[in-house]
């Protein structure tokens, strides 16, 4: 399978890359991941919009719509999700022929708290109904505690979560065959 | 009483700055309302925030501080916040002495449709919550059908919608005198 | 297809019971309604359950087992879903190979205001999550300004919500053919 | 201070019952506590409603009016709160003069899980809007992993939660004091 991965922040040393990335090691052999970039666009402008899409935006739109199944990693900020991950899907629900219309997709979350995002991944669930996202409503993946689960190197070192996205992965698999 | 208006939208022509205005119009005697912009806070990184604060992030930051209360006028994305106000609110919510801490607040919001930016608003009370914010559970102000209730210079002409406004501001007026 | 009428509202004369009546009268030819009762459920108690679950909660847990879809009509009871109706999807959660897990499932609400129970309809989405229902993303049915739709017989007379209703009756069948 | 309890479990062994009595032996000194009684109110229906309401109801909406603020102990049924909890609302809104409108109340929850009931409070929290209830923002009192901290005579023994529950009892009664 082919998935778009969209992490919500945009820090070097974010804990929620580090989750997306030990999510892929995990992955069933012969998956591929390409990452989304939304550091670069711009804050959303409908006079803007009426314009031009901007470049970033447009990539974005045809990531998505390659994609068999997009992954998001969503950081937790004021108990909702980023800005930064809000103003991409923005844009992107303004392209003509939405891009993220009938998506399958999963939401992953990492946090030093106990909670995981998970006040993210609901808001985030109701956007995508919005969008017509098919969001997989399980596994919900929420790495609470999450600081003491990487080494310094950003690997996860934590068995039983390792184990869970290596189910997650595999649910997914099996969900896209299923809607094949 | 002195205001602080936040809008959610950064479009010249948008619905919400008017509804904003129209809300400022029918506030008792004496009231002051100054105006945040968000157009030129950028995209949210940690990395970015340790090395400094955006001139325009201090700016908004100072004006939370100096006003009374807030008044958010947001209209709704894909059942959410707009990224852009979001984005605003992560930042100003990482300054030292958190400015939105204890701080009343109201939400405005006015849609084409029905719900008159509902979803929206309800995410942004939970927002709230982590920044503590104390939003008046009372009036919730949501224009629905808002396109025919304003004219072509941008005013409000639906009577109803103006009175109900002018409540919300003598409201909003009691709320400040009695936290005092 | 077979479907089963969750309705989240025990009075007789409820609104919430009418729209499923003209949501089923607009079903696609060979559609059968089968509708749940609600009204003779005790309320959740986990000391009584471990003693033994009540028929009524057997019976409609074998309805929902049986049914190829759900259809909820719920009203909106201070700003979430029904606590009646809630109850019966806490009774029925904790049957042994729990009966909404996996089925397709739609949500039609009506209420006398603008917003047409959107509040409680996006609580019983993240309920859905828990149970692992999967609710149509689209359409959503949010009949507001209710009380001027259906005439003195209880009869649906709006012409246009007539006409959503026998879409989403299509929308559910087509979901549901896509799925087998 | 006087307080009304309101527990929405009602299972003699609830671990939610647990800690609303460890919140009660870390309150001030001086300070009153009464349990509502939720387990005989009947399923809301209208039509009785208009018959008469039963005296389970006017007992707790009395109970309401008397205390100076109500704490709520809430377990998560399926990531919201109890039908069971939510139908004494449903009735206690009705009530002319409505009981809640602008009480103060404060929500704590405990589950084994690690979320400590938050899906649940983010909910009751919306349910409070529509009801006018002055929800205090912090301290949010999540006992996740719950099972753990109580002894077999259901004592709380996880001293730094009791500590935090001293310390919600001290903001309560500094809020309550705010207010006057």
């Amino acid at each position: 399978m082919k998935l778009l991965a969209i992490v919500g922040s945009l820090r070097k040393d974010s804990v929620n890359k580090k989750a997306m990335k030990a999510f892929q090691e995990e992955l069933p052999a012969g998956s591929e991941v390409e990452y989304a970039d939304i550091s670069n666009i711009p804050l959303y402008n409908q006079d803007d919009q009426e314009k031009a899409f901007p470049a970033s935006v447009n990539k974005l739109s045809e990531q998505v719509r390659n994609a068999d199944a997009v992954v998001f990693a969503t950081p937790e900020y004021n108990y909702s999700v980023p800005g930064v991950l809000k103003n991409a899907l923005d844009w992107v629900s303004r392209v003509p022929n939405q891009p993220f219309n009938g998506k399958t997709a999963m939401i992953l979350g990492a946090s030093p708290g106990a909670l995981g995002t998970a006040r993210a991944q609901y808001h985030l669930r109701q956007i995508g109904v919005f969008l017509n996202i098919n969001f997989l409503n399980r596994p919900e993946i929420m790495i609470g505690s999450a600081y003491g689960k990487f080494d310094d190197s950003g690997k996860l070192t934590d068995a039983p979560t390792r184990e869970f996205l290596k189910k997650a992965g595999q649910a997914l698999a099996d969900a896209l065959k299923k809607h094949k």
